[in-house]
């Protein structure tokens, strides 16, 4: 009596989810290097900003609040994407409950079942079910160490026009520090991507989790900033930034666009409370020192992982990435990046296997792509320095197939 | 190039909605009985609450969640339920962002595009834009003191069977104090609908945001306490009885059920720092009080705005709500609902009219309904005493349309 297409479409799914971790939940001496939690180190103190949250500005926060978000917050968030280029107002800004909420929304704008949505080849798992539940066909891009393949873009858009399909409704990339890839878009090819977007009339949607969280390397625009006709939607949070557990992000688009997703919103807007708790701290003098210290801490683990992964694993290579959360390992061809996995968990380590973060893991690959199963994701965010040189002394261990 | 379907009907959609009167953007002055705004004095004191969430609980609090929600919090909302003669466990529990967005997902689960849905003639207003959203047809279905019409409903779904029409999907109903009828079904019509619902295989959506907001009357038990087969999906809701600003609801459903619904989650989960908050506060001693003084001031306001209309509304009618937020005021033939909010706001009192409250305001009506503009909502719970006798005077100013 209950199943509708949504619903079939879930139940097929789940069993390509990548078993989640969480903190709390992991058994003892398990080293996780799967999911991208926050340093418990670098989680703020923010008793300050909610007890004036909770008090000064209590008929605020405990009441009901426009859909858009709290306009202090959405002017802070414009004045910040300005710094970095860009040129919005609050109306630009619509807060949600995460990006990934942000990214429903857009889809919700945008697509309709049976469009093809571009993606990259690997690209961030936990978007590949949100896609899936509104029906897409997925266009999959190859990437190198610079980000999505523009020249691969342009001849797949070129031979769908051949065979007289339509164009994709939309093309999604993460252009700073690329989950998992890691890869960095420079400036020319981010460039190129619009260039195409325009001239096909296909929005881009970008998506931000770890641009501000570089340590290294020089400055690249963003999508957005480079934008000059409105093409991208550009989303934001502060679960890299701040803490996941705000479930706070906005996205930044034209207002008219801003506009629609306002009413495919029915959720009541995001908490008031969790909104001014973040404004009063991003515009405090801790931020800035904050921020600092996200850098720091994770450009030391990221040193870390890349010298073990060096030392430990014969065969494995890596491209380092400037900013961001992961390492995205190719392996030895010997190596099979889901086994991998499934011994790494059994010696006490979680990773995730490469093939999660292909949409249509089963397809045949072109020559110049690395087959999904050829890779592991390793995350450097949530533990420790030691506890990454034991984890990938463990995975040094269970790297090779064992002889049967 | 980016409308798709869900966005046209969202465009369609948006002259429909009430305006939204924030607090905040209230012009000096006017008096506002047209939302269902926390009184300001009952927010409460949650500064201690906060300040234990991010230091003891701030790993928790502050690093991503499970997506059901927090497990203490699931469980304590089990045992508030199995008080009111549930039988659930945390398992049984899904932590939404409010209610809107349990609807939504219930929505997801169970809709497809095209398909009917039951509500009552009048409902709850802002589910009638998310409903839209996915295409609905509406079955819509009369109430009377005692709620829904549950021999119109029978005899509605015969009539469906007779036309060979689909049964609808789901039935949607607020049993306690009606948003915006007031009306609150007795335990006998419930035990009619269950059985009407699982003949016919309908689940049944019971919304409950006024539930504990009771002023006097006998105890009624919930849809979900009567609900022996699991048909019943129950939304709840802290808005209400702690704060709308915390953005917090529950589903309970069967475990299978919320399963499904977390597949069809693609937020992120709802925030562990106001569900540790909302813990923090709802086991400790002054959860009870706290609600001992929400049901003082809204029976003292609901007895002042009842006095007012009787006293100043001359042929206006009303049935005494025994809880909840609202008056529905059924008007003298000669006043139009949708005129007189027009001049109500020119005289600086903003109230809804009846028909915005209608999934279909333009149909024609059977004999034993009366019309849509043949009514108004009257919310008690943000204006204090005084306003609403001065608001009330100034509705008698312009009562009756003006002599042309």
């Amino acid at each position: 009596m209950i199943e509708n297409r949504f619903a079939r479409r879930a139940a097929a799914l789940s069993p390509n989810f990548p078993a989640s971790h969480f903190p709390g939940e992991l058994d003892e001496g398990v080293i996780p290097f799967d999911s991208g939690f926050a340093a418990p180190q670098l989680l703020p103190d923010l008793t300050g900003f909610a007890d004036d949250a909770l008090t000064t500005w209590r008929e605020e926060t405990l009441q009901y609040s426009p859909p858009q978000g709290q306009p202090e917050l959405r002017g802070w968030l414009a004045g910040m994407m300005n710094a970095d280029g860009c040129a919005l107002s609050a109306e630009n800004i619509l807060i949600v409950n995460g990006a990934k909420h942000g990214l429903e929304l857009v889809c919700r704008l945008l697509i309709d079942e049976g469009d093809a949505v571009v993606v990259t080849a690997p690209t961030y798992f936990t978007a590949i079910p949100i896609f899936r539940s509104f029906g897409v066909e997925f266009v999959e891009i190859g990437q190198d160490a610079d980000g999505l393949l523009v020249d691969d873009l342009e001849r797949a858009l070129a031979e769908r026009r051949a065979e007289g399909k339509p164009a994709p409704k939309l093309i999604y990339n993460v252009a700073d520090f690329h989950n998992p890839s890691g890869a960095t878009m420079p400036e020319d090819r981010r460039r190129k991507l619009l260039e195409i977007a325009v001239r096909e009339g296909i929005p881009v949607v970008e998506d931000t989790p770890y641009r501000r969280v570089r340590f290294e390397g020089d400055h690249v625009p963003s999508l957005k900033a480079l934008d000059t006709t409105g093409i991208v939607f550009h989303l934001g949070t502060f679960s890299k930034l701040v803490a996941p557990g705000l479930r706070i992000g906005w996205v930044a688009a034209e207002a008219p666009l801003i506009a629609r997703l306002i009413q495919l919103k029915s959720d009541g807007g995001s908490s008031p409370l969790v909104q001014r708790i973040i404004y009063e701290f991003a515009r405090s003098g801790a931020f800035p020192a904050h921020v600092e210290r996200v850098r720091a801490l994770y450009r030391e683990r990221r040193d870390a992982m890349v010298a073990a992964v060096r030392r430990e694993l014969p065969g494995a290579t890596l491209h380092v990435p400037e900013g961001g959360y992961y390492v995205w390992v190719t392996l030895p061809s010997h190596v099979d990046g889901d086994g991998f996995a499934a011994r790494a968990a059994a010696a006490g380590v979680n990773i995730i296997a490469g093939s999660k973060f292909f949409a249509t893991p089963g397809r045949e690959w072109p020559a110049n792509m690395s087959s999904p199963r050829n890779h592991v994701r390793l995350s450097y965010s949530y533990a420790t320095v030691a506890q990454i040189e034991e984890g990938v002394k463990r995975l040094a261990a269970v790297y090779a197939p064992v002889e049967a």
